[in-house]
């Protein structure tokens, strides 16, 4: 790559894409190849907000390429509580690591403390902004379950906080695909959102709907995104718009045959346990595909010889 | 094993146990011929309750078989604060590694879990349920102590609420012992615990006593467990019964030299630190125990040429 | 070494320093030698109280060297909740690992600890005791950059409370060093402290005052540490002194060229950022060799055939 960061999915092309999905899958054939690649190789986990899945991808990627993690663990037990900045704990780590995973709750902070440090760094979500390597293992389950060209999606739930959503959203628009966007009016897509995507997109493959009923039976992959109790004043309120975008069988029977319904995890009732077991289901392998994908990505910016748009003439 | 996930001792039978001591022992006197076994083997240790030693031990038991771990961390930042079910956690990790480690505060959480996984996983306390491998390293431990056969062993103290207490007394059924069970009336074995026991083995080798005084002198092995405060609504009545449980050099006077003190830990005051330096105490001996059994059974989950009960004619 | 634990700073001569310090150039240099010299060594990393970079160091350092660490995590998450003593961890948890490092709110706790155990135990901070780790680097960090000898030095803010002061105080006693003690009257040196420097080095090597500016052109390094708000019942008695006691570049412009500015860190307003980017500016070197020099002292505590002292006759 030629990007020393990896900030947002904004930064990568869609050749770039092409070349990290195509990697991960090669990796998730075969991981025994790169089994002792980063052999004596440490990553730092800066996460100053709660994660799962993230975090343990992360950690199990680096150590499937023969690598190893430092963690500076919860904030917490941590020099933050002693009123460190984020510039001085970046600084400070990345004299003990090869390479920075960053997860901070506000907006930017991977961008500000990328600009401290000689290291590659991975923004593993800041705030309501970026998260590009969720956005990455998305693409990759989206190719490996309906392919990303010719591809009709829905995007559903808390379409206006959701980043993981902007994301994702922004990084379609390189390949030839309709965005549907199913929200209850309150959670709708940002305007500034909305707009970006017609100027990078033709505005004809970007629609928003309050209802998943009108698309459904057209759509390839529907992507399923929790609403969060607390975004409402209301119990009732919530009560109400939540039950509408929740999915169950009973939902999916005008849906194609082939549809594959996605989810960032973690779910709470957003989809009914019994679409675990259907061949709908695809947010476990979504959620699994993030060690490939994170694999391929790590691997890139830790290599010297850079696989992606390491040409300077490109 | 032919067990693919290991949930309670009462899954295994007198050659299962054997079969995993033996193993253990041969790990124990030279750990270094399984130095590099499991290189690029990944653990996911997924622990809902604190924990110091049984978790450091899973991990230090993997480290030393070449393998590493990855930690779900506590539950304060993790996923399970947004709501997350325990089926979606260990179903998401399990894509990460090649076993799960697990303990709940829920009884049955273990076996729920089982369910949902293809990857072998260790039980390690679920509750008031079961926690087979301290069992497993409290019979190694009395192995080497005292031998496990014509075997006269006391377990007092809280034997109403201690799973570690359960699961070692179903274990010992499959050898020829004598137990003896010294409580306070309040915390006597639940009554289908003492039932199950005595079905289990002639019912001449189990007995209840409320004094560990007339018992003492013929015993092999004290197993002291720890009387919790918060069983008590009065502070008073927990002082006069915590007192009569508690053990030091002077209630040792009426013990055949010969015997053997343990005791799960962590401990608050149930055996006096001037019992420490004695031979009669095996308590530190019994935690670092866990270290080569927990090898012994992760080897034996994990390598295909399964150790114990392989023969499907068996 | 001669020592099997590392407790204090003042247990080190200067023949003991000057080993740790090449040793430490010596990795720094050319990490790769050692990359694989403790494969399959463990680590018991034992916080009880919050902290990152000594931790994390602690953690690369013993990585670089080619082992691993098992951590205890948090006392929120292990069994010290559960009542126990520290005696019975640290015995527990030697079992599993072959070095602890033990950091502890207690003054005097890592020599409790150390006499229970047999396995070398580094003190990583015992309360306002001793952080000997953290002096090595202080004195590896002063020898790069002004060199040990003929050096003066000044040493400013919170001296009252401050180990990490006492302790390189006492170590540079060791060297032909004029140290000068810059702090409010009510954050001064102890008595004691001062009394036992005075017999430690010849006195005219020890000067007190209570502003920099006096002293300011005559160093080759300024040392700071953070003045805490906690110290102060009083918020405005502590603005008007933790005032005086910060560092710009206005204050710098009274200084020689070749000033060294260190900061053990965290920091939070003693040392302005425009300072970070001048040649003055050496606490995040300083804080990154905390590897190198904690290598240099895990190999040394490690190895059989100890580099210190390792001759009766000495």
């Amino acid at each position: 790559m030629r990007h020393d960061h990896l900030i947002t999915s904004k930064q990568l092309s869609r050749g770039d894409i092409e070349t990290v999905l195509d990697y991960a899958a090669e990796l998730d054939a075969d991981p025994s190849t790169v089994a002792d690649r980063h052999a004596g190789t440490l990553l730092g986990l800066l996460f100053f907000e709660p994660s799962t899945r993230t975090k343990m991808s992360f950690e199990t990627a680096m150590k499937r390429l023969g690598g190893d993690v430092v963690d500076m663990g919860s904030i917490e037990s941590s020099s933050v509580k002693k009123g460190e900045t984020l510039a001085d704990t970046v600084r400070v780590i990345e004299g003990y690591t090869d390479a920075l995973v960053l997860r901070h709750p506000k907006q930017g902070a991977a961008t500000m403390a990328s600009e401290f440090v000689d290291v590659p760094l991975v923004n593993a979500g800041d705030g309501a902004g970026h998260h590009p390597t969720q956005t990455m293992l998305d693409l990759y389950t989206i190719r490996e379950n309906a392919g990303l060209d010719d591809l009709t999606i829905g995007i559903m739930g808390d379409l206006k906080y959701g980043r993981t959503v902007h994301s994702l959203a922004y990084a379609l628009t390189n390949f030839d695909t309709r965005q549907h966007f199913i929200s209850p009016e309150s959670l709708q897509l940002p305007r500034e959102v909305v707009y970006d995507l017609h100027q990078r997109q033709d505005g004809t493959g970007i629609r928003e709907h309050d209802s998943l009923e009108e698309v459904l039976p057209s759509l390839d992959v529907l992507y399923v995104t929790r609403i969060q109790r607390e975004r409402f004043p209301d119990e009732n309120e919530y009560q109400k718009v939540a039950g509408e975008y929740q999915i169950d069988a009973d939902t999916l029977e005008a849906a194609s045959d082939e549809l594959t319904v996605m989810h960032p995890l973690p779910r709470v009732d957003e989809i009914a346990p019994e679409i675990d077991e259907t061949d709908y289901a695809a947010y476990f392998q979504q959620a699994h595909n993030g060690v490939p994908v994170r694999m391929a990505l790590l691997d890139l910016l830790l290599s010297d010889d850079k696989r992606i748009g390491g040409d300077d003439d490109e």
